[in-house]
């Protein structure tokens, strides 16, 4: 089997472990896209070692569900042991046990196949394009954010970061009718933003945090940088709420006392559910083909982290199938 | 004024400037406790200078209100502008000009007089001694946890610490007749947690947080050490909330993509309201006064905090007036 795979770097190998695993879907993989979380997963986040590889759409080849086969999926990257309190609430998420696929202890999906859970796959229709299908994931790790905290119409909500996922969470959080700022590093970044529902845009240069300080009611921080959470601290009220959606390597020096003395709520959030993420896609009236910055065949699948560690790219797609 | 005061170091003054302010109310202090805050601010935390000072009993001498002179005191220690959103709400614990009593722009409670507006003081009940009533403030900080989050009784929560704050929030957790879990260094303070409504009591070892990761819904940061964050970041289950309530000068480093992994939810908490600690001490079954480990005159004032500093201490309590 062709992979991505991760050991002492990053390598195509031609000769990756048969993905299949009793009782599951094997899947054939026809793109996936590049996350923030495998670049730091190359930098040693998470201790993972194995195919990446994470957000995919594909095509079932083989699986005990005779319904599957040969529909084209989307699929839950997280498959729980099945058993515990977290499996039993039918959310594998949490499952202490539990694998993800490409992120841990599960080869993932730049490869030709994948194994997934039945269950964890949905199918797609056919009016969604395998272009927008590919950002199924990362739209309901940032549908996520309001499974977890409200958002009303009156708030004053702050992303920052203008990259790919900062870039779903503004699609998300508009739809809120909140008034909804973006701090980011690119202009054509920032423009894109507008098109996806910023109200207002801001250049993230040294001192923004001061002069926007105890703004917002809420501060999604999704720049994909350790300095991030210290730049959302900064701008979020007295009372309010940072949502956090990157994750790094390593430790980040942060003064916890201004979480004490103005009393701020920090939410980690990391995948969301599938199905509203493809209602959301299904109905939409925004081209998330727009987020592509480029398409690589797997082949080229080294060259392809190159370019998605580029700080004027969005997302890059591997070709596979 | 006499005065405890805080400038290149904490020194015992005999000229501090008159306390009096325009349309306030002046206070002889009666008797005043030491809190980790003041510890810390000496160390350098908040960059205060002045008097320091913010759990007091007095009585009050002079105001505007005449109901209120002669009468003994507790006083709320956040002073707003009384004009910006914060305050028209009537609470100034987030005024972004508030002064607060020996901690902000205003001299604190190590001193024969202090002065605070008159709304903010309570009257004492004369069946509330001075012994407990110089808890009020500390005891408020830990109620109001529970007007941040709901705890429920089938909820399982840790304490981290063993001090006099943590003591404080074990008292107020046990109301919710929740599982509760003292984690600390001290026997004699591992016992009293006991008596004041914990369920189990754990020595804060090396390894503890491994032994018992992920095990409590809530758990409640209160060691005023640093490290005591990354202790409760551990001890949480996924999806849980840790609540903050020490202060810190200086950064901690943290690996903060466990709270993104975990979705974990941290609660900064500072001040409470003192109407509801004072019906809690004045219906109380307990004795506050079992926390105190020993009282100084002003005049020993230095050597008071030298005492507060001591690990196998609880609280200190300076007797002024």
């Amino acid at each position: 089997v062709k992979a991505l795979t991760f050991r002492d770097g990053l390598k195509l190998v031609r000769d990756a472990p048969d993905p299949r695993r009793e009782g599951e879907a094997l899947v054939q993989v026809i793109c996936a896209g590049i996350c923030n979380t495998d670049l730091e997963i190359v930098k040693g986040y998470a201790g993972f070692r194995g195919t990446l590889g994470h957000e995919f759409v594909g095509r079932v080849l083989e699986s005990p569900d005779t319904s599957l086969i040969g529909r084209r999926v989307v699929g839950e990257i997280n498959a729980g042991c099945g058993f515990c309190e977290w499996c039993a609430q039918g959310d594998s998420r949490h499952c202490p046990d539990r694998t993800v696929l490409g992120i841990k202890g599960r080869d993932g999906a730049f490869a030709e196949f994948l194994s997934l859970p039945n269950s964890n796959l949905i199918v797609l229709p056919d009016s969604v394009a395998d272009d927008s299908a590919v950002f199924i994931e990362p739209l309901a790790a940032a549908l996520n954010i309001l499974e977890q905290i409200s958002v009303k119409n009156s708030d004053s909500v702050a992303v920052v970061g203008d990259g790919k996922l900062a870039q779903l969470v503004v699609l998300v959080m508009a739809q809120t009718g909140c008034s909804l700022t973006l701090i980011g590093r690119h202009g054509d970044k920032l423009e894109l933003a507008k098109e996806f529902g910023a109200t207002r845009v801001l250049r993230a240069q040294p001192g923004v945090d001061r002069e926007w300080a105890s703004r917002f009611d809420v501060v999604v921080e999704a720049s994909g940088a350790p300095s991030g959470l210290a730049t959302a601290l900064a701008l979020v009220k007295p009372r309010g709420t940072v949502v956090m959606k990157s994750t790094h390597e390593g430790s980040t020096p942060l003064e916890m006392s201004q979480v004490v003395v103005n009393e701020l709520t920090i939410v980690g959030s990391r995948c969301g559910r599938f199905r509203p993420a493809l209602d959301l896609l299904a109905g939409a009236r925004f081209d998330l083909s727009r987020l592509i910055s480029g398409q690589f065949p797997l082949e080229d699948g080294v060259r392809a982290f190159e370019e998605a560690s580029a700080p004027h790219n969005l997302k890059i797609i591997v070709q596979i199938g």
